[in-house]
């Protein structure tokens, strides 16, 4: 709580920056947001933050900017774009990349970013908006120790647990991809199985109590299935963020000339759910592709 | 312990017929095996039990059958083939049949079991060799009141939890193969994410401290992952057994007009592995294929 005196950047406060905003606030930093929407900017100042016009004057006071956007084009434009915050920051002020994107792309950032006088750290989030509220986030970070001494604090702030995955940029953007590729598969697995269940005229409460006791079990399936079983896609994290997550995996994969068929057959499951409409719906919606393309009913389904 | 004084007949004495088997005895049944291997016999009757020369002889004097043999078609063999036990068995004793099979497989031998006057429980297990031996197995069982109401005592002594899906056989079939549906994918999903995190040059260890940390996490990922670590790949279950597990799903999707493409996937994959000479590997080995087919070092390979 006490000798935090740094004074932090979040640029971006939709629902994970402005846990990570107001979980930094807490722990007593001075914490600068900016934000597309003055709604958001509002909610923040409410929560005892100051804003400001955009992001460059939020990192230009700052020593230590926190990006929480979708991707590494918006992450690039935040720091390159017209605006910019990389011609603002103060020398030796460190930027840390929150969002997923390949390491190819993280590492593209860290060396653009050294070259301006600023310490890159690639640290990729995870653990949801209810987490990122909490200040209980996972943070995958690697980069510089000159990086990690000055981002530490912060980082400490947001996260129940900071893995340092050593100095080279990148190792922590392959580890989010890593977890964001088996994540993926098991979602479109859970409702691939949960859907045949309900094909086979399974008591699909009972499956979901004994599978989630059973070997047949993931972190995906014992969070994602209820929301099947309530027939209730109100989007936690929706069907287009896993189009472009898995996307990051095909391109990785192709590159790498690493085939992966269970990635690439889990991406096509998420374009037929973004191809059929429902993008912007709960992950979990993927089961209604399922559903549809079997003639199976799902709680929900008419 | 005391009370349970029927007895029962356990066909096939294997690693998981084995703890079946002794959990049995220790709560106090008389308890007589059979199995082609005079070895598992002498190794039975150290532990206290009796043997007998064949199913048939064991199930005649019993009044619950349990059969733990590899599938579908070996359980028909043991009912109905020569010397089967359907002929030798008692009036309203139950016939338990453990293996994993199609859930119309089971209806058809429950079907055949019922006409000659005997009980059939359709009760699948989970839970390996370990769990097999303390007694504390999944089961999965559906069948008439009189099947559990005979056989339940049994059940109780070889399980930690029996779940119990209602009169219809086939169920428990059913929901076994949701369960392995599900761990096949993982399996295969935990080989792929492991050799692509090893292709990028990520210390494997560590993908494996973070990802059981995180929302990529999955029940086979923690188990079988550090067989891949190890570069240990001695058959705890080998791939094999998901060869016949996913094909089972995979004639059960087909016939159902039901398109299960991660299920697809894997099966391709395990069919690569037991094609590559790695059908009685530990099913880990599946890691090896993705490694092969990419040029990427595993631990323990050259």
């Amino acid at each position: 709580m006490q000798g935090n005196t740094q004074t932090v950047a979040v640029i971006g406060l939709g629902s994970m920056g402005f846990g990570m905003a107001t979980s930094l606030l807490r722990a007593g930093f001075d914490v600068v947001g900016s934000d597309l929407s003055a709604e958001a900017l509002a909610r923040f100042q409410a929560e005892g933050g100051r804003i400001a016009s955009g992001p460059a004057e939020a990192a230009g006071q700052s020593e230590v900017v926190i990006c929480v956007v979708v991707n590494g084009a918006q992450t690039e434009d935040v720091l390159f774009g017209s605006g910019g915050v990389a011609a603002a920051m103060r020398p030796d002020t460190v930027f840390a990349g929150c969002a997923t994107m390949s390491p190819a792309v993280a590492r593209g950032l860290a060396e653009r970013s050294e070259a301006a006088g600023i310490h890159y750290l690639d640290a990729p989030i995870s653990g949801g908006s209810v987490r990122a509220a909490a200040g209980e986030l996972t943070v995958m970070a690697s980069g510089s120790a000159a990086a990690f001494s000055r981002a530490g604090a912060s980082l400490d702030a947001m996260a129940a647990k900071v893995y340092r995955l050593g100095d080279e940029p990148g190792a922590g953007a392959a580890m989010k991809m890593i977890n964001q590729h088996l994540a993926g598969v098991h979602i479109a697995a859970a409702a691939e199985a949960m859907a045949f269940a309900a094909k086979q005229g399974l008591d699909l409460d009972k499956v979901y109590e004994v599978i989630t006791a059973s070997a047949g079990n993931s972190w995906m399936f014992e969070n994602r299935v209820p929301h099947i079983l309530a027939g209730d896609y109100t989007p936690h994290s929706s069907i287009e963020i896993f189009v472009k997550d898995m996307g990051i995996v095909q391109d990785m994969t192709r590159a790498a000339r690493f085939p992966a068929p269970l990635a690439a057959a889990a991406l096509q499951m998420y374009l037929a759910a973004s191809g059929a409409g429902l993008g912007g719906a709960d992950d979990a919606a993927v089961a209604q592709v399922y559903a549809r393309l079997s003639g199976t009913r799902l709680p929900g389904m008419d």
